[in-house]
């Protein structure tokens, strides 16, 4: 199995686009199968989404809403409201995969492969990515 | 990889049962693996849920209250309320794998593929469908 | 395509860790590649999540903001609320990877692979795992 991981460094943005480090790695990888792609992190998600055009950030925030960044939470180490951050992978997948095609992912055309990571106090992240040829 | 592109007419049709498109790939496939079905699109997600009692429409209902069609998405293009659309995927994601035994998908009893796609702005879709021998 | 099948008894226990199951599965069968874990059930999901710091009881607690077990739901079969767990595969999915180097997970420290079930009603529940040599 063809792997790689790579670093990325977060800081407070709660979204980061990896199309590109995805897409370089099953080009230089090359044929037909399947990318995993995969975060080594308890508070932190994987998601395919248009990005440019406001829906990260929509979605960014809705978390807000849908994980309250408030005191309800039994996990209290870090930051306050950082109990959602913990829940945060349950609703969105730290785990992914995407077709391959020669060595290009089967993406649609406003499809981006993206890190959902509402943590600012882990601005240092890993990024696995693993090939299986098929 | 054996692979196969199904278009689908989903309409206004918030969930559509995919499950014996699946079915028939596999079949005709045969062998063990897994099955990894895929939307190359950013307003629509797969499940697996049972259909024909009620959860299908539950499901699409529900996510009105969890992504609320109002005015606070960033994202406004298409019919009012759109933006939920494109946030969608973040929860309900596009990608999704299946057991397959001897050319069966190993489903429980009660469990089908469905594609959940609250956007009627776009009624065509690709479901695409790839298989990894194991 | 290696698989096995483990019998798990949930009860009315909302978050089931099988980490330990599912290490014991990729060590004997050795290797890299790729977990793929499985749940059959139309009321159960799977995740990746810190355990033993609240975060699985914060989730567990925190679905039934999400899905309100009240009677909102037309799948009205089973107690009260049961609707709400016919839709709970729909935000967590029964269907996750994990990629395995040499016969061990590439977990993060604080990663766990969680069952997340919220049916007391069904107490016996199959989860299945199969490995993809890569």
């Amino acid at each position: 199995m063809q792997r790689r991981e790579i670093e990325l460094t977060t800081g407070d943005q709660r979204i980061t686009d990896v199309t590109a480090e995805c897409a370089t790695f099953v080009a230089e990888v090359g044929g037909d199968g399947l990318l995993h792609v995969f975060l080594p992190h308890a508070t932190a998600g994987l998601a395919l989404l248009e990005t440019g055009a406001g829906s990260d950030t929509d979605l960014a925030d809705h978390l807000d809403t849908l994980l309250p960044r408030d005191d309800r939470w039994r996990h209290r180490h870090g930051s306050p409201g950082h109990g959602a951050d913990h829940v945060l992978p349950g609703l969105i997948s730290p785990s992914l995969s995407v077709p391959v095609d020669d060595g290009r992912m089967a993406l649609g055309t406003w499809q981006s492969v993206v890190v959902v990571d509402t943590n600012a106090d882990n601005p240092r992240r890993t990024l696995r990515l693993s090939f299986l040829a098929g």
